[in-house]
């Protein structure tokens, strides 16, 4: 099994260097997150990452969740791992301190929760799937609701999932047939059957609070007709303390590719007792809310997957000796040379570091506009930072999933042979790391949020506050000797952007499939864009510290030399799809269904 | 589990339609494989897949291969599909009548074994393996070892292995440890250890014949040191019989990613009886003959996973309600609309059945040129005929597995979460396919043998007999207007093949790393394109047929806009590779293996 480390120095780069969170942080007014406070919580969720969470890893894949008479048990060091976590406080971190929350940025959770996903997939999707069942709570819930189930929840007492899919409806959830009744208490009776509910149940926590949409009888038809309920597996009194059972019950667990240490399962609500949360039939607009964090959490799966992946790669690439270099001998002590001097195998690591690297700057990036849209007191800055999360938020959970997934991808490859073998620990990555491509809306779905409803829908308006910033950052930078071979490819691709927008926009204004064909080629083109930008940033970053001093030289100057490496060899790939939209979607719908196969 | 069914209506388009089998069958005096009767096999192939391999896919994967005491036991229900197998003479197809085969062509044997791979990619194996065995020692073997071995591995009563990879060396065969010492008797006592030989030991014949490299001691170092050796795991009398147990063990299996029902084995030799195959030390030479035929092989897996795939995606596409479609209902007496009315599932379902059937035309005409180069007796028809079979098969090989690999990830995607679960099969599929890029040489090691030794190291002299046959079709068709579509792109492409092969000679000559860099983008590039060649034909005969009569024209027009398909949304991918390859290999080479991570 490939050991992990935490990125903690790559982390601190993005974080401090390419993003300032210090004077972000103190613009906000998280006065707490100071430097010394961001670097001992780094570090620390690095220590409790590699000691507790790592090691748990490759034995909670072979031994996965049981379920027996109805109760799911975790693999062994499961439950103690997850005691260290909340005794550590780490459920809190970024909380809301009304409720016993720590009160910290949520860009410093996101960074942390990397190291989580990187070393454990499956762990850290337990405490991943509270947060969203929090988030919705604290958002649209009452005053009772928020005082009754999130203080257990922000201390990590209890968990929570969000339950949405049913057998016949996943991205459809207009769909839905589980049944809301009101009861003479004000409460309601949930009647259903849910599906794929990742932590939906366990044996972590004391009780686990599930955020269910279901129909009241009578409300519409399809998506406007959706209602948001808190149903908890067991009742809660008054003062929030865990009563009885509720009539909520786990069916079964699935038997999946991976992630096998976090149940996924199928939750029977027979009658169970739920309260509202917000209005009628505006559950879907309350999913929203949550639905945009877990997104952001989805795409740092894929950073940290790749990254994960890296490492394990990057090891046996210098110790494993295999033929000679074609350039002669590197290893003249050894019978072969190390793997690493091979041309091929350096573009597959260098493609998991340059993906990684890139990612975790732009999840950095994001996770800092999700503080501002949660802290800032100025609403110009935040319609701004919330315009710019809309635009991005699909491009990074699709396209650093995608790219996560190649890049574990190229793990497996570099271990050739032994890369198929469990023992090593390279093929669960990629097995874990597959789900990412499909939860919280699958790439297709991502893909038609950011093209048809997002830049189509706002005829657009929503490329233009990125699009400045990048406009900005190469004029800047125009007359920068050293970086002209960074902006003046972004100006180019950006160009190209810009019209194969327009002329999708023209061709969907007479055949709507246009934009579904073009959507996922259109994503991965903005993919390989986006990260360029990042790259050629932390590229000036680099360059700027290796002019004013000489620590960390090689440090910045790999920086660079990643930075190179991204725009030669990955970013034209975007001219392929690029390529492939240019010839818009007839050839796709010509085929009648029936004539597929003969 | 999707319900496996054997493509024979498109094998037979393959075979009869577009490659003429008849004539090339009778040319090459093949007089046994009549029309009829090559019909009668595939229909009896498909029946036997259908019914009694497909069935023990999903139950081989979830119980997979035990080992104990040193025995492998397979799965509930291959012994007996075995023993079904070897009963309905499948073994003996294409093995020579002077060992009990049928003699029939090798073409028609790997067009059924498409769809043995296909239903169950770890039960083909089995006989496949086989195959390079009997192989190697027809080729290579004396009289003796002719005798002895191959009547049983032709009936299938045995089977047989190849013995190459130890723990320290897989692609680097000449760092090989395995000793080979000479008994009194002319035998040798062959020690040592391998690992990773698939089907190494198993419950399913009477005897296992492995095909063992090692080293004779006083040798020359490196790989012109090694020489070849048949080791039985029972010794055998001269009148052919199992007599007592040689000292050949199996010291554990592997726990894999997939193809969980064929066992891989750790092999101990501890001094056991081998007798060498061929000249000493000229082992390596041995092993190609061989070896072309296993890569060819391993290509029709990729194949055979992306029809499996796409045979599963497709009905459910077509059954499962989600969502409606851009341009309006579709499905107005259901909920949703069925899936496939969606571009982008069009588009994934699209790209699996256009590598399925592209890569079925490029490995039908490949298993042809294997005809030619047995049976043949024009010298310079066999020489051409091996020319283009050294270009064609590694690109067939990484090509095809990689895209096989792509199309079973498409067919987890269609099916959205329900992908990830193991209960539909889809999973199965890209947990065994994976395999496919890594054994019989990794894809970078299937790229070095395309550009370094065969491109480069025939100054391109090798292009040349397959580029003759794209040329000339392309000059027949330069006036049809309805092939314009198709030849056009050809060309541009093929000219931009010349050019960037002929500049990565140039810069080669000045760095051998620039041959490393290039060559995976350059061997995916050259796959596009062969295959646009093999779509481009098919549309051709599609068009004639229609032409000529009303028979079957749904069939043919599906043909033809599938060939579109491909065209316009897959070859330009293409262009990425190049543009990608054309920034060299600088930016992989300048970090140092010490500054990958800090």
């Amino acid at each position: 099994m490939p050991e992990y480390k935490a990125p903690v120095r790559d982390m601190k780069f993005v974080m401090q260097e390419l993003l300032d969170c210090d004077s972000h942080y103190q613009k906000l007014g998280y006065e707490d997150a100071s430097l010394d406070m961001v670097n001992a919580i780094v570090s620390e969720a690095a220590k409790l990452t590699e000691q507790v969470i790592a090691p748990i890893n490759q034995t909670g894949d072979e031994q996965g969740c049981t379920w027996t008479d109805g109760e799911v048990t975790t693999p062994d060091g499961f439950k103690d791992a997850y005691q260290q976590y909340v005794e550590g406080g780490w459920p809190t971190l970024a909380q809301s301190v009304d409720f016993g929350g720590q009160g910290l940025p949520h860009s410093l959770n996101m960074a942390i929760n990397e190291f989580f996903s990187g070393a454990n997939h499956s762990f850290a999707m337990y405490p991943g799937l509270s947060h969203g069942a929090l988030a919705t709570i604290e958002e649209h819930g009452s005053d009772i609701q928020k005082n009754t189930f999130m203080p257990k929840l922000v201390d990590g007492t209890w968990t929570g999932t969000m339950c949405l899919t049913e057998p016949h409806c996943g991205t459809d959830l207009g769909m839905l047939r589980t049944k809301a009744e009101l009861n003479d208490d004000g409460s309601y009776a949930i009647s259903g059957t849910k599906i794929f509910i990742s932590a939906g149940d366990h044996d972590l926590s004391d009780n686990i609070v599930h955020i269910v949409i279901a129909r009241i009888p009578g409300s519409p038809e399809g998506s406007r007709g959706i209602s948001l309920f808190i149903v908890p597996k067991f009742n809660v009194t008054e003062a929030g303390d865990v009563a009885d059972r509720n009539a909520v019950s786990c069916g079964s667990i699935e038997h999946k590719m991976g992630i096998n240490a976090n149940a996924t399962c199928v939750i029977n609500f027979d009658g169970a007792k739920g309260y509202l949360i917000g209005e009628i039939n505006r559950g879907l607009n309350c999913m929203f809310t949550f639905m945009n964090a877990a997104r952001l959490g989805v795409a740092s799966e894929g950073v940290a997957a790749a990254d994960a992946s890296f490492q394990g790669a990057l090891a046996y690439a210098q110790d494993r000796l295999q033929m000679r270099s074609l350039t002669g001998v590197k290893n003249p002590d050894g019978p072969a040379d190390p793997i690493i001097v091979h041309p091929d195998v350096r573009r597959m690591l260098l493609t998991q570091k340059s993906i990684a690297e890139g990612g975790r700057a732009l999840i950095g990036y994001l996770a800092q506009l999700v503080d501002i849209g949660h802290a800032s007191k100025d609403e110009a800055e935040k319609a701004t930072a919330e315009s710019k999360l809309a635009l991005l938020t699909p491009i990074a959970k699709a396209f650093l999933t995608e790219a996560g997934l190649e890049c574990t991808n190229h793990g497996i490859q570099i271990f050739g042979g032994h890369g198929f073998i469990k023992e090593w620990g390279m093929e669960q990555l990629m097995r874990d790391t597959r789900i990412s491509c499909l939860y919280e809306g699958t790439t297709g779905i991502q893909a038609l949020d950011l093209l048809a409803r997002k830049v189509l829908g706002s005829k657009g308006e929503i490329l233009k506050p990125f699009g400045a910033d990048v406009t900005a950052f190469c004029v800047e930078n125009l007359t920068d000797e050293a970086m002209q071979e960074f902006i003046k490819p972004i100006m180019a691709y950006s160009a190209d952007w810009q019209k194969m927008t327009e002329s999708i926009g023209m061709k969907a204004m007479k055949n709507p499939d246009e934009i579904g064909g073009a959507s996922v080629d259109y994503l991965m083109y903005s993919g390989y864009l986006v990260l360029a930008y990042f790259w050629a940033k932390m590229a000036k970053v680099a360059q700027d510290k290796l002019a004013a001093s000489d620590d960390d030289k090689a440090f910045y100057q790999a920086k660079i030399k990643t930075a190179r490496f991204y725009f030669q060899r990955i970013l034209p790939r975007a001219s392929g799809h690029a390529a492939c939209l240019a010839n818009g979607t007839e050839s796709m719908m010509e085929l009648d269904s029936e004539d597929f196969i003969f």
